[in-house]
């Protein structure tokens, strides 16, 4: 077998190091954001959640009037076949695995979508990463959600949340809890941090915001209300106040790379912390979960 | 002098064909559309508007917090020189030029702003283009505003835009009158195209959205404004609805490489036509205000 890289991009068939890879300018990315992406973590040659990913990712690209041309089962295949690539002997056979599709390359800048022959273009990175512990601890600032109204779907159109997360930064917190103002009766309704979703427990009922056009899916999301049905936790998903949120029991950031976080802080001072066997109970779940699907290739 | 390109594209310094530049893969551009940009026509050498263009573009920068790292006036001279290199004597001395900034390149995928060293990237691209007719005409479709609440920063983010400009490709029309649904105390109110300010005559007033958040600050906006102060034409930057819009006496997109274009249709029916005068007038004058300031470089 060839050497494995120390990290792979893959661009329209071509392979290369992330730091070696050069794409055309004319990729709509590079004007329009025109496009959708996923992300996971890999142990031991596996992708986790890969199928649910997949699924995100054809529904997102579905969104956006994008018709990925190719069938999810060879997708897959290149994806752990470009996984297997890559060394991961140094971070404990851990990685990241990051994903997408844009509309076209080689055709002039118009917003209208090309007519002729042009067709999309798939991007993969894949990076050696050992799992951040995932019973770590994160504080949160709040910030006002201005995002766009199709938040359910992966786009590239991601400023915003880059501009949240480095306002996160600049507090010395680790992520935002983003709320829409005057919406759906609330003076400041919760909807999802700027890279994870936001969930909380108040006596003994889990909460998260319900799948609208507000929030992404999350494929962690999921899979904590999955396992709260398993560990006979009640769910609501439900529209919540900030105020409901900063007063709960427990504070919870997710995501597929960083599983379930507790949140110690929210703009500065202490929150949760009022029910934090619930808490363990879930993410130590979620956490068992992952090692399971990513046991052995 | 060497001979001059077909087209020109420029990016941190380097310089090929549209069709041959390569960009590194870890620009920003490619993951968090992280850039605002810039773009108008250009004749006889001559960059139309070029201050007001270079004055927005370092606004839109610095509202996303992107320090740009050289002058103003450096990039005017570079700008004006990377026109000078391109062919335009099939298309009458006319082109267009574009450029954008994105925030870095070279550092991991990360929604943080890079901390050490990474800098900003310019990119340029002049096409050579013949103006289309300025007297031409237009179709609207209504269509829901659902972008973001950042539209006065001329981000990279339009994945939004390019599907309402595909829909109003589907219907046969131009472009959309883009509304927010109870917005200002109007069940729909208008605020931009998905590439073009919009506005109407009414009663002999030039009606046309403020500026705040909810549109971007046209170039070509401004110009209206000042052509109607000089023409003695009331002007009203307010919120109007939808209905206003539709019923006015004329309607009107605009834009730095497309001036002032009358339209003839929202959604299927004929509108507008009953102040052709005070349209002409408005138009006539913008284009003649292009023509006398690219009459000679």
């Amino acid at each position: 077998m060839s050497e494995k890289m120390k990290n792979l991009a893959y661009y329209d068939g071509k392979i290369a190091t992330i730091e070696e890879m050069q794409i055309p300018m004319t990729d709509r990315v590079c004007w329009f954001a025109d496009g959708v992406y996923e992300a996971t973590c890999t142990r031991n040659g596996v992708i986790y959640c890969l199928d649910d990913h997949i699924d995100r990712f054809y529904s997102s690209a579905s969104m956006i009037r994008l018709d990925i041309p190719f069938k999810k089962d060879a997708l897959k295949a290149l994806l752990t076949d470009l996984l297997s690539r890559v060394d991961t002997s140094e971070t404990g056979g851990e990685g990241l695995i990051y994903w997408q599709i844009t509309r076209a390359a080689g055709v002039p800048r118009n917003h209208i979508f090309p007519k002729n022959g042009a067709k999309p273009n798939l991007w993969v990175i894949v990076t050696p990463r050992s799992l951040p512990d995932p019973f770590r601890t994160a504080k949160l600032i709040s910030y006002e959600d201005i995002r766009y109204y199709i938040c359910n779907i992966k786009t590239l159109c991601l400023l915003p949340n880059v501009l949240a997360s480095q306002a996160a930064e600049d507090a010395g917190a680790d992520e935002c809890a983003q709320y829409r103002v005057n919406c759906d009766g609330f003076d400041r309704r919760v909807t999802e941090g700027a890279h994870t979703n936001l969930h909380c427990l108040k006596d003994g009922t889990f909460y998260t915001a319900p799948l609208d056009n507000l929030i992404l899916p999350g494929i962690a999301r999921k899979n904590l209300l999955r396992i709260c049905s398993d560990l006979a936790i009640e769910t609501k998903e439900v529209p919540f106040s900030l105020d409901f949120f900063r007063d709960a029991d427990e504070l919870m950031i997710s995501s597929s790379s960083n599983f379930c976080i507790r949140v110690t802080h929210l703009d500065g001072a202490p929150v949760g912390g009022k029910d934090p066997g619930t808490l363990d109970r879930i993410r130590t779940a979620l956490y068992a979960d992952y090692l399971k699907a990513t046991a052995q290739a």
